[in-house]
This record gives structure tokens, C-alpha cells and sequence, in this order.
């Protein structure tokens, strides 16, 4: 893609901002601040999201998921018959006619009587189903850019079940699929599993917590098995419910995602029922599990960043090479810019009015991982100056071995 | 993928839908109603649904598109500014302490504001941003399962411009390119370019009108030269606006998509301006375009279709092959289904408890595209029974060259 084309303008201003991802993404052009807690995603920040939301449904079909999209207006009679009409706060509620609508902000109340319809029998499960979609809660405590949002973006996965052996395998799959996909976005290691309230039906639930400076969450991680726990199990508890040790580190965390098992909460009110070997009817047991995409980005952000901006692991950078043209060197980086696009996904800088100063800053601050340099002085070596961006040290490569070069720098991105 | 995991289960009974594509959709397990004018996407609609984006996003990519995602909420204040928040009677609107937000039906409230902080002179246009979203508006008409719905995802592109000249081009080619999208869907033969009312700044807008039983609008196409008018338009004027003629056929059509010149509509209150050559101060002229992806998913239906069930274009089909095994051939079926998923994509009825006769309903109802049986029979000559939805000639065809074959039926469908 040619850079004077995209619809991007970097800032060099630091926006109010609190949080270095919210400040990072709003100065390199991949978000916009529409109001308090709610923001457009501009072309780069919408590549990032893309490269997310596939890093996300890959994992998730490995496990067997399958993908739907359900309606984001809910009657109000559904989320009577929970009781959560009236106990959930930040329930955005909208009135046409003589109807009452809940804008969804999570999808219990419409997936548990949608799967009914197709359970009647043991054989009919395990049923996993998740989806990829925005959802809405009133937040009073909006702030953080993508961190804490009035509308996100997020994959919500459920699964029903007939035993609870069965629900246990499956929970346990989908902590391993988590840590796959904190993997691929490059914050598994500042990742704790972390122990939380299971709520009325579930001793513990699960968050998956990320350490990082605009955390606005507190958890103790276990010194001896590098499992954590939160808050609110931390007043319950002087023990790790993983190993029992007694000695914990306090840090200030992110949470990235969570997984509980919601047993027969959901499946009760609305008679979800199945037919058991022996042909007893139970009540299905369930499981839901979240992840917020546009968190997600921001927390890659916290944990993928220097003075100078982003770093984008590879997997969820919008592009994988930045070419940079310095002085008179147009005709050539034509030339190299035509020849790796049919291969490599590039963004190259053809700016004219920009400076070399202007040029390396804006590539700082937008992170793309790799960075090729092409000036007079490295065509007079019939060189490339190649760079990564987490990286100091700078390469020239001939030209003629650049896309092998390029290959072997897009392994350790 | 085996169709005894796919969360799916045609229904016999017919519903009470009027329009057939909302019955067969809803027979066929590709969505379920959740309430009026609201509805799920099951794993297979969600599929077509993707394929569908898939097409659109391609189209708007080789006319310049970038895509953008923008916000659901939006701020009462940018609505006022264009007088459409009393103006627009569907407007979804909801309270959160002080503020107020319209949920939001079309986008041009935000993207005006959010261009202006891209634009100052004439170098920085054209600009062309897409979205595929979903919107809101409330609906006292819904009926007709995808044709009108409360909430729906839309394809919104937008385009910025310094001249009218670059309008007038850039809108012949959005012409164009919608052209190919409902080529590729198949639907293109009965689709007609209709002039509409242009509103307060253009003489015209054009809708893209295709011709179905369940249309709810009246199309007047002109029988010299293949455009056609509306109703508003037939109300003033007796000649088509494209060639003069007279001569006009009355006919039912629904509204797959339509593009509008919007000129300085909302560039001006905006105050969306910027220098020209001369350097003076002109306000950007617009243009917006629209398609709604599950209207046109219905759409397609409606086309597409027989007393059977659904016939899936090609580019659109949740799969391309449905493989069908009957009677005690489970081995070799099993043996085929592994060769050919490598390849294509293939939906495998390893269902053991239904007959042949239910299975070759439900694969009617479905309707994808090649159908391949294998039976003792077809076995005794090392061959599979290939068909066409489309068609109802069946062929043998030698297990050994199957995946030729499949290649070749592969371009007709």
C-alpha cells in the first residue's frame, strides 16, 4: 500500500490520554475518539483488529467451535426470565413502542433458548458455539482508549454439555486455546491464569490477566506455581487454590479475557433440558468464555511498545515491511516496492513533502516489524538497509537476496 | 466438515413467513427469529454471510475502498447538527445519565466530522472509506425474514471529492463495481439501475432494484434501454431520464443496494472544507453508497431458487460440495470425504439414522452446489453420482478422476 494513499495522519502531540496504548494508537492513526468510551477504528487500527479477529476464530475452530451471529437487540422478556432486567446495571435499555429492548452485552439470554430448540438428547451434545461481535455495556468508568469501552468488539464462546467431566475437558481446552492466542499476540509470558469469583454455582471462575502499567485490576501471583489470584479471592483466601502456597507478588494487570463454568445458571430458567442414557431428563450443563478484541489490541500495545511507539508482533501487525525511500532513490524503491508487494504485505512510504527525521518517526510510532531503508548510499552497495523494529542493530542486504532476507527476519517477529 | 456436528436442523414444516426467503432460510437452518425484525445467523447463514462480505469487500477494494470500522453510538450533538435527530423518525435513541445517543442507522453524521480532520487542501482528496457494520432503524414493516429488519449489517462506503467531475467519475465506477458484487451473487440478470429522487442536492440517486415476487417496491423499467424508474419518479415524470422513452414495465422489486451524490449535503454543516488550486475555499463534496448484506442474502434466495429449496451461486455457498453416502458404503465414503476436503469445501452427511430420502431433501433444501452420491451401485462401477443443484442431470463419474471433474462443474455453478 502506498502511504501517501492511506487514510492515515500520525500526531505528534501526546493526546490527554492516560494509558501508553490509548496515547500510541490514538497518535499513530489506528483509533479515533468519537466520545467518552466509544471510538472509530481507522484503516491501519482496522487491519490490526482483522489480524486479531483471525488469530481468534482460528484458535477457536481448533477447538471446535463453530460461528454464528446473534442479533444485538434482546426483548426484554428474555432477560426477565434471569432476573438480570433488573440486576444488571450497565444494561443499555431502548424503548420502541410497546416494546423494550436490552442492547446485548452478552449473550447468555439469547444463545441458551436458541440451542434448546436443537438439544433433545445426550447424543445431541457437546454443542460449542461462539461468535465475533460488538457488544454494549453503560460505562461510567470509560477511560484507557480501547482498555474499558461503552461498545467492544468480542468473541463470546458457549458450551453445553451432558456431563461434567465433559465441561471440565472442554474448559481445560479452551485455557490451553487462550494462552495459543496470548501467544501469537505476543503477551503469554506478562499472562496469569488467574482464580476468581465462580459466583453462585462455580467455586472459582477463571481470568487470564496481563501485567502492565494502566492495569486497572490488582492480582497476586503465586511465587511457587505462577498461578494468580484476584481481589476479591485474595480476601477469601490466604492460599493459592492451585498449589497452596502462601507467598504471593502484587501487580497491576489487565484482564484479557475470561472462562467460567456457568453449570445449570442459564440452563434452569429456561429449561434446557437433555435426555440422559438412561433416559432421565437433566438439565444441560454450561460454559462461557470472553475475549475483548479492541482490550486485546490495547494490551498488546502495554506490553509491545517502546519511547517511540508500537512494536507489532508479527502476527497482528498490519504490515509486515515498511519500505522507506530516502533522497533521490525513487525509480529503485519503485522497482523493490513492486517486486516484494506481490509477496510480502507492505506499506511504502512515497511521501514526498516528509523528511528522513519525519519518516524513521512516524515508522516508530506505527511499528510495523520490519523496516527497509533505501537511500543513495546503500544502492551504492546495491544494498537494502534492513531493521526490526524491537531490535537496534541494522543489516544492509543486497537486493537480489532481500526476499530471503525478508523470510528469515519474519521469524523472529 | 461433518454435518452430524453441524449445529444445524432443517425444519419439514413451512413457515409462517410470507416472502420465500425467509422460509426457505429458516427451513434450511441458515437463521432463526428472535423476535420481529431481528435475527440470528446460524453456523451456515453465518458461512454465505462471510462469503457474501468476502465478495462486497473484494469490489470495494479494487475501487480505492479502505476499510474502517465505525462507532454504534452515536452523540446526540453530531446529530443535531444536521437536524436529522427530530428529522429521522426510526431512529433507535438511548439515554445514559446526561447523554444521549442515536444507535446508529447510517454513518455520515460520523464520518463527516471525522474526514475534516484529514482534509485542508485539494492534494488530500479524493478519500474513500467503507465500512461493513451493523445498523439500526426502527422498523414498523419488518416482515420478510432478511428483506427488513431492525437490525442489519450494511456495506457503507463513503467518497470525498474536489470536483464534481471526480464525483461524477468516482459514482460511474461505484455503479460498476456494484454491478460486479450482484454478478458474483447471481442476481445481476434481474437487477435494474433505478433513478430515485436525488433529495434537496442532486437531481437523481440511482437504486440497484432486483426483480422478485416478495419485492415490496414498484419498478417502471424502460423497455428501450433497461433502466427503470420508481414510483416517486413515475409520479413526475412520463419518459425514462436516460433515453426519453415512454414505454415502461410495471414490475415488484426489492432494493439491493443504492448510491447517492450528497454533494455539500453534509459537508456543510460540518464545515468540511478545503483549499483548491487557486487556493480558495470550497466545502468537499460527497457521495454515499449502500448495500445491505442480508437483504442481498435473501435476495439471492429469492433468485436463487426452486420448489425444492435453495441453489446457492457458487461464490456464495456455505460449501461447494455435499457429499452423500448411501446404504452400507461408509469406508469408501469416508476415504472420499478425506481425499476431497484437503481441496474443497465439503459438507459430509455422515448421518446414520436418516434416509436417502431425507438426506436428498435436505440437501435440496440446502442447496449446495455439486452433490455427490455414493452407493453400492455407484460402487460397483468405482464411481461417484455427481449433480448439480441447478441441474437435473446425474453422471457416474470414475472415483479416480472425480477431482477433475469436481473442478470442471465447478465453473458452472
Amino acid at each position: 500500500m502506498l502511504q501517501s494513499k492511506l487514510f492515515l495522519k500520525t500526531k505528534r502531540k501526546i493526546s490527554k490520554e492516560k494509558a501508553i496504548s490509548a496515547r500510541l494508537l490514538i497518535r499513530g492513526g489506528f483509533i479515533e475518539k468519537l466520545a467518552s468510551g466509544i471510538y472509530n477504528f481507522l484503516p491501519l487500527g482496522f487491519l490490526v483488529l482483522k489480524k486479531i479477529e483471525r488469530i481468534i476464530r482460528e484458535e477457536m475452530k481448533k477447538i471446535g467451535g463453530q460461528e454464528i451471529l446473534l442479533a444485538t437487540l434482546h426483548p426484554k422478556e428474555i432477560w426477565e426470565k434471569t432476573g438480570r432486567w433488573e440486576k444488571m446495571g450497565d444494561l443499555y435499555k431502548i424503548k420502541e413502542n410497546g416494546s423494550q429492548f436490552a442492547l446485548g452485552p452478552t449473550h447468555e439470554e439469547v444463545i441458551t433458548p436458541l440451542v434448546k430448540k436443537y438439544i433433545s438428547s445426550y447424543k445431541d451434545l457437546p454443542v460449542f458455539l461462539f461468535q465475533i461481535q460488538t457488544k454494549f455495556r453503560k460505562e461510567l468508568r470509560a477511560k484507557g482508549g480501547l482498555l474499558r469501552t461503552k461498545e467492544f468488539l468480542m468473541k463470546d464462546l458457549y458450551s453445553f454439555h451432558a456431563t461434567k467431566e465433559d465441561l471440565d475437558s472442554y474448559y481445560e481446552k479452551v485455557k490451553e486455546a487462550y494462552f495459543k492466542i496470548f501467544e501469537r499476540c505476543n503477551i503469554k509470558e506478562k499472562t496469569y491464569l488467574t482464580f476468581a469469583s465462580g459466583g453462585t454455582f462455580s467455586k472459582f471462575s477463571h481470568e487470564f490477566q496481563t501485567i502492565c502499567e494502566s492495569g486497572e485490576d490488582t492480582i497476586f501471583i503465586c511465587q511457587k506455581c505462577k498461578q494468580a489470584i484476584n481481589k476479591e479471592i485474595k480476601l477469601q483466601t490466604k492460599s493459592c487454590p492451585n498449589c497452596g502456597s502462601k507467598k504471593f507478588k502484587k501487580e497491576k494487570a489487565i484482564e484479557v479475557g475470561n472462562i467460567f463454568k456457568l453449570m445449570t445458571k442459564f440452563s434452569k430458567p429456561f429449561e434446557l433440558t437433555f435426555l440422559n442414557k438412561e433416559g432421565k431428563r437433566e438439565y444441560v450443563l454450561m460454559g462461557c468464555y470472553g475475549i475483548g478484541l479492541g482490550r486485546l489490541m490495547a494490551t498488546i500495545v502495554e506490553v509491545n511498545h517502546d519511547k517511540k511507539g508500537i512494536i507489532w508482533p508479527g502476527e497482528v501487525a498490519p504490515f509486515l515491511i515498511h519500505l522507506i525511500p530516502i533522497g533521490n532513490v525513487r525509480k529503485v524503491s519503485d522497482k523493490i516496492y513492486k517486486n516484494l508487494k506481490e509477496k510480502f504485505e507492505i506499506l511504502y512510504d512515497d511521501r514526498e513533502k516528509e523528511s528522513p527525521g519525519e519518516k524513521f518517526q512516524d515508522a516508530d510510532l506505527i511499528g510495523i516489524p520490519l523496516r527497509l531503508v533505501v537511500s543513495e548510499k546503500t544502492l551504492k552497495k546495491n544494498s537494502v538497509e534492513i531493521k526490526l523494529r524491537k531490535e537496534k542493530k541494522v543489516k544492509l542486504v543486497k537486493i537480489k537476496s532481500l526476499k530471503r532476507e525478508i523470510e528469515k527476519c519474519s521469524k523472529r517477529i
